[in-house]
């Protein structure tokens, strides 16, 4: 294939089969059809929030000649990314750290560039988000892949120290964690911090921690979120609008960077030079004078968890183990046969998408997408139970 | 500088005099203020385009469940592509080769990043778009400066020749061209065909052309636009409809392949994982949604040309050295005094802004954009004699 780049030749090969997920798969011969009960994507399967589409509106009649004109970061936006980082968090953030970013695939890639060079190795923590390690390699990184403890789904620090080496720029951190549902506590954070601070220290260089918290605002039980923002200084806060409004269509998300971060400057700027470099990475005009009222859109949350009990009810009673996630959309059931994308199979022939665990790097699992509606989750039990005893029997 | 990567470095060195343009000059200590006229840099000066408000107004309330859902290659605006693509210029581009991007940006990120790998030569004429070299060495090609001919501005084809060597994998094409407002001319089209095709064989390898077409709506007197893809198979034709609506805060534009592009579906998938690479660059949901009518959105070009006639038969008046452009927004008189950052600090102390022509590679020049309003040129045009004078004192 010389008619295209290594590069992209390489991405395909590591992403191969969440690309033939995307493209050319049951998924996409049968998502949308009538009857089909989707839990394979955090998509959604509602009418967008109301409050969403008022933001847009409200903000939709030009006020000044420049409206719509080159937009970076957009001042009132940055103004309501300091208020709300203050207000939810007690974090004292600088305006002039905080870079807006069209959604959180364009702030994490902008992170990439803007710190690592090709050749340097960054950490993330498996199970991950689909695209790090393609996103790493494709900007000349070494992925560097650490399991989570296999007993709680939390950090294994160990694994981490014996990762990093004099090479090592910068680790992913993901909490909530997208498949797990955990939300590293306190203490592994403040444990992570020491590690990385000693090692940084050994190394002469700086290694950053990418805080990808995309899902921070999708929460059960009441339950607290502690950034690692507040334990490790050299962090880059990476956040998406897109889960908490479920509108990955309209993307707006941030990189927030502590005032304490050395170079800090420096570093803000090298975010803007790399948004430049990828292709004008800032979110769009309009979504920016939304963010006052975006910022305080969310999906119903406690609709969110009665989904959740209701299904690991229903599917603990049909005989899955599966275990309670404290955060983001998704369950993460443990496949009733050691090979998940037969069984995901089983389940598509019940007209019930989901998620093979492959392609999470959690064989033997699946993933369930808790944006479903109530009624593909109506619909769906009956086809989770049939597939179980299929693959039981 | 460790805090930062050697490649986000090496940006801000190429680009350091655009960077300090934009963010601490005179243009940014005096744009926006009373008075002041603003020819500086390709943004609105009147009130957003009715058709692009009433196009986005139209499409906001959502019609579907997925309407603010994942967004890639919504079909209805690829549709929306290859109509216009086919109604204007008479091309057949296939729907699964239109790759939509957010602008024009993008979309040359994309194409870089979709066929060359680190260490390839890509070719670009000077003068340049201001980012080309930067986004160039940010993907680690080695950009590779071409001059166009002094005479007439049209591209040196012998000078391109002798340029390409078995590294070269690609030259940006930028027609309209910004800043000298040339197009080039069909013959010479063919002529680069001829050489890219011949020195392809001898290479083994494909050159790519990457015709930039930002401006390609943006014309004068009637004049007809050739695409280099009417004459070069492996073409990326790029993009924006940031020009044509004058709104480049709302970023919608896109690849199109010619279905005769060798492995024309490996390149076309590669520019979906660049795509993803880089950071999602699909445009939003609502623009894809308002495509349609997006495209019938054109400012108001009768009134361009009527600026551009306007201001260059009085700064002839007033002695200024400047061409007729065929199109784009821009004029590029010659600087009174051979070093051109003074002359722009005289135009400044007249409370006119314009563009060294040094930050765009054409020392003794500078540039103006036509997006200044009536009222801007009407009280500009003082400030252009007074400092004419002034420079000649």
């Amino acid at each position: 294939m010389t008619a295209i780049s290594s590069r992209m030749t390489r991405f395909a090969d590591v992403n191969s089969a969440v690309l033939q997920f995307l493209t050319n798969s049951d998924y996409t011969r049968k998502a949308g059809e009538p009857g089909i009960c989707d839990f394979a994507i955090g998509n959604p399967h509602e009418m967008p929030l109301p409050g969403l589409i008022s933001a847009l509106e409200y903000q939709l009649q030009p006020k000044t000649e420049e409206w719509y004109a080159y937009t970076m970061n957009e001042s009132g936006a940055v103004q309501t990314v300091v208020q709300s980082l203050k207000d939810r968090y007690g974090l004292a953030i600088e305006p002039e750290n905080v870079i807006m970013t069209t959604g959180g695939f364009s702030a994490i890639s902008i992170a990439i560039h803007a710190v690592t060079d090709p050749g340097d190795e960054v950490i993330f923590n498996s199970p991950p988000w689909f695209f790090y390690e393609a996103m790493l390699q494709g900007a000349g990184c070494i992925p560097v892949r650490v399991k989570v403890r296999p007993d709680n789904f939390d950090l294994d620090l160990e694994a981490i120290r014996a990762a990093i080496t004099p090479k090592t720029r910068a680790i992913i951190v993901n909490s909530p964690n997208n498949p797990t549902g955990k939300i590293y506590p306190p203490e592994t954070l403040r444990a992570l911090a020491d590690i990385l601070t000693e090692a940084s220290a050994r190394n002469g260089r700086i290694i950053y921690l990418f805080s990808d918290e995309a899902y921070r605002r999708i929460l059960y039980d009441g339950v607290e979120y502690s950034s690692p923002i507040k334990y490790y200084v050299p962090t880059f806060m990476l956040y998406t609008y897109g889960k908490q409004t479920l509108a990955p269509g309209q993307r707006i998300g941030y990189i927030a960077l502590p005032s304490a971060m050395p170079d800090v400057r420096s570093v803000a700027l090298a975010c803007l030079t790399a948004q430049l470099t990828v292709g004008f990475a800032q979110p769009n005009a309009l979504l920016q004078h939304a963010l006052a009222d975006i910022e305080k859109t969310c999906l119903d949350l406690e609709h969110l968890q009665y989904k959740r009990d209701w299904m690991i009810r229903e599917l603990r009673n049909i005989g899955y183990d599966v275990h309670l996630p404290e955060g983001t959309f998704y369950l993460l059931p443990r496949s009733p046969i050691p090979d998940d994308q037969q069984f995901i199979r089983l389940l598509a022939e019940q007209n019930v998408l989901c998620l093979p665990g492959e392609l999470i790097e959690m064989p033997g699992y699946f993933r369930v997408s808790l944006t479903a509606n109530d009624s593909m989750i109506e619909r769906g039990l009956p086809g989770f139970k049939a597939a179980f005893e299929a693959a039981r029997a």
